[in-house]
């Protein structure tokens, strides 16, 4: 995707750690345009796959998620990384180790809003280790719903999570993927 | 606004303690078109405010701000409610009191993406006490920028923060807004 890949270009700073921070057009500032972009190719990638919901986790990946539910005209659930008083009876709850946080998140889904027949769509704005698509994709099959893909906006091709998605079979697409990191600059792996 | 109104009246769920539970549309559960339409609702009202900038706080607030930023065709600036590894350094910081969590908060803006001369447009979900109003407002001064105004998708009327913000001299516009919520009943206040 050529808009986001400029956007990295142009704008993502590698830091210490291989970490890539887009805090102007993802991560914190967020183009309004690019997300709706986003959320286009998205709908197009997985055009056929019957979605019924798209699910996310907060923060990031709201954006990204509402502009993909817009398209595809289904709901978005946001997962919670921590329960809130609002929301304690009925949920699904899966645990996520945070590598960039350095910290274990409880991630909840109420059961309201997800059930058997479902066909789910998850989204997020990175993918490195896994972990949160992983923890998504298990609160799916507590829910006996199906995950029917997993759209990611960046890609960190280096790191484990790509290979183990797609070794569990399911449908990865990443609108743009990064080989790697090294010395300041970002390589792409396409 | 009579769709929102409508979501409100059919799917809201009042729990003790004034709490105004709307996961299925708002809060975990979102509707897109729902939320396309606040974002055109919010250009519309602000209109003729020469809005630069949109700034809202995580999580709810993003999806109603994504749409509004893209209406307005502006940046969406999403405040983080704790300090993350990759945003430590030139940050503005405010906190302000969750009574729903019963927790303070440290609210973050990275100074890169706020500049004197932005006008910027605050939104969020919901209007209580105006904690989180009130210290979005502190950053942007911070920033030596204005409020152009707030908007808000559902005002608990009967509780400080529009008197505040309203006494404080900011534009607020609601585009719910709900006088009780007594006997498990939404009162609405117009």
């Amino acid at each position: 995707m050529e808009l986001l890949r400029n956007k990295v270009i142009n704008e993502g700073i590698v830091l210490e750690g291989n970490v890539l921070k887009v805090d102007s057009f993802l991560n914190h500032q967020m183009d309004p345009v690019l997300m709706k972009e986003i959320g286009r190719e998205f709908t197009n990638r997985f055009a056929g796959e019957q979605i019924t919901r798209v699910l996310t986790i907060e923060s990031s990946g709201i954006a990204p998620g509402i502009m993909t539910a817009l398209e595809l005209n289904v709901p978005l659930i946001f997962a919670r990384k921590q329960k809130s008083l609002t929301l304690t009876e009925d949920i699904y709850v899966e645990t996520a180790y945070s590598y960039t946080k350095q910290q274990s998140n409880d991630i909840t889904v109420s059961k309201k809003f997800m059930h058997p027949g479902d066909r789910v769509l998850i989204i997020d704005d990175f993918l490195a280790n896994g972990e949160a698509a992983f923890a998504l994709a298990r609160i799916v099959q507590q829910a006996g719903a199906q995950v029917a893909g997993i759209g990611i906006v960046i890609e960190k091709s280096f790191q484990p999570g790509a290979k183990l998605l797609t070794d569990e079979g399911y449908r990865l697409e990443s609108l743009v993927r990064i080989a790697g990191l090294a010395d300041g600059q970002v390589q792409f792996a396409d």
